[in-house]
């Protein structure tokens, strides 16, 4: 009779215990999805009333290279695809005309409003987007923002053993595109991870990286629900609201709060797409502020008519590295990017214009951080 | 002709800025679900080939009171309900049986595996729920735990205040739930914001609050895509591994690198379902650890042969507070939450039993987070 008592207690504290668990499991079926084997990914969704259901993987040239996938007796829905190469791609299934995430894969990232279901094929390119056995920190910051009226959020990741040590750092500010906001390096960019591999592998010089909210009108990301002020982003006053923000505000309370170092030579910044605009905007507002600049598919040197004169003004005061990237199919930036190249030519200044093959993609963006990183501090 | 020069520039930078955001919005229709109204809350989803839309969500008996959605000509399903009383509400969508989240709704949140849409109803209950003026910030810290033998990650809150003051703090130790992992509390809990509002309106004394992950296979969430190892949580040395770790691994990281008051009565631990059993266990067999102890909807006392002994341990060790809570209608836990009850009571152990309405759920542990954080280290 004890025996039995014991038994029964012990059964109900298992229940319980993974109660949470059960419940996950009993609403739908042991399905794996994506399955990656050797040289296969396998997709599996489960919709028996569904009459069509496809695959939409951002490795495909558009939505019309969606796959059909194939239906078993139990309503369980298959497709089996040649292993894509290296690369962080998103997808999604098309049920009846829906698109729809995948419910069986926990790795899901928000871009910008939209969630995305996360494919992550092993190989050299994606060596670095995976965990690394060194891990630094990220920190969810409120700061207060006198330039912009209010207190705002960013990310600050600092490097494995900043914590434990007493050294200090320089640091790299990160900038995010149109869209986007503080947390898009951090999920959609793998920036941690692209750092403490780098760190740990000793091919970059260990830095902190600050990403902040490149929308003036958002105390931060939307999943916040904290209201956003609508603000014309060509009023007077608006345009640069930002960049005045991070040189009279960001960089003031990283400074302060933080073991940094606190000198031009150990400040970077680089930004994408709209981040990479505010990469040039505060960098030609603000000269001798950085001495690396990394504007990353950026079409905004077409914004500058006086350019030259801004990139003289960089010149003379005094610049580490200037390094230009975007995507040779990319048809928002390219042109735009090759005149900032002919510019800084023009203008006498050494730099890089590192073209990549793609488009205006956070496949090239991962690349060109995993690739700028190691020419920063050195 | 400089003119039409200029106005095309501009309209190109315009569209790239915006180019994220647009690509978005060209993906689907201007929906907006949910539409909170003053007595009404309307959901809409865009699914012009489903024959049958239903809304489920949690404020529902079950999942058999989920409600027709009515479709227009273009597609668009749509249900207004009156609006339920204030709440954090999960729901989703049952597209012809298959169950989707809400696409046009950014308030997305993940509970264990799963991704659950949000609806936040404003008033009494939920006003601490959202954020508050003076918010604290949160960091994602990696820290070495030898008793586990392997880096793991836990989510650390400092109040508004920390960073630019020099108090040292008390710190609330705050366990997940089966299932769950070291982000739960955060984002299915709302405790920063909870936290925030309590210390902003004067009512609770300003803390750091640590959140563990209590799955010793796990170096951290799913999410994070490091391979699991798996436990048998009932192997000898297993059970108590992650209790262990707390006091061995965890306290002493925390009061080396924060600002602490590191001392019994500067330490509270609670926990849901199995961190309530945690929490149970961890001031059984460190008894005087910990002087505020909150295990909540916790089933775990059947699991002591020797309660009585283990609660004469804490009471000869001394503690301020002991309160349990339960739900009336937690089939899980309510009969051995009043074990637990009549355990102390028979102990002479001065103590709370809170009970409140409902079950197993999210909605009562954060009730019982902004119930008894106000009773803290007072």
């Amino acid at each position: 009779m004890k025996n039995k008592t014991t038994a029964s207690i012990i059964c109900l504290f298992l229940f319980i215990g993974s109660y949470a668990q059960e419940l996950a499991n009993f609403r739908r079926a042991p399905v794996i999805s994506p399955e990656i084997g050797d040289k296969t990914v396998t997709f599996r969704i489960s919709a028996p009333q569904a009459k069509l259901v496809r695959l939409y993987g951002s490795w495909m040239r558009s939505f019309d290279s969606s796959l059909n996938m194939n239906k078993d007796t139990a309503g369980l829905w298959m497709v089996e695809i040649p292993k894509p190469s290296a690369e962080l791609y998103t997808y999604n299934f098309i049920v009846d005309g829906l698109n729809v995430n995948d419910v069986n894969n926990v790795f899901l990232q928000r871009d910008g409003t939209r969630y995305l279901s996360v494919l992550l094929v092993p190989g050299e390119i994606t060596a670095n987007y995976f965990e690394a056995g060194r891990r630094g920190n990220l920190r969810k910051v409120w700061y207060n923002s006198p330039t912009i009226g209010t207190t705002r959020r960013m990310y600050v990741y600092t490097p494995y053993g900043y914590e434990t040590g007493k050294d200090s750092y320089p640091v790299l500010y990160l900038l995010h595109g149109g869209g986007g906001d503080e947390d898009a390096w951090a999920t959609m960019g793998r920036a941690c991870q692209i750092l403490d591999n780098l760190f740990e592998k000793k091919l970059a010089v260990p830095m902190i990286c600050v990403m902040p909210n490149g929308n003036p009108g958002q105390e931060a990301a939307r999943t916040s629900l904290i209201q956003e002020k609508a603000l014309d982003r060509n009023a007077p006053g608006v345009a640069n609201l930002y960049i005045n923000s991070i040189v009279k505000d960001i960089i003031p309370y990283v400074e302060k709060n933080f073991r940094v170092i606190a000198k031009p030579e150990a400040r970077a910044v680089s930004g994408l797409s709209m981040g990479g605009g505010h990469t040039l905007s505060v960098t030609n507002e603000y000269p001798g502020t950085f001495s690396y600049i990394c504007p990353l598919s950026s079409g905004a040197s077409a914004k500058y008519a006086d350019l030259d004169t801004k990139l003289q003004g960089i010149k003379n005061a005094g610049y580490k590295l200037y390094w230009v990237a975007c995507g040779s199919e990319d048809a928002l930036a390219y042109a735009n990017s090759k005149n900032l190249d002919a510019a800084l030519t023009r203008n006498g200044m050494e730099h890089t214009f590192f073209v990549s093959g793609g488009g205006h993609t956070w496949a090239n963006w991962r690349i060109y951080l995993n690739t700028f990183a190691p020419l920063l501090f050195k």
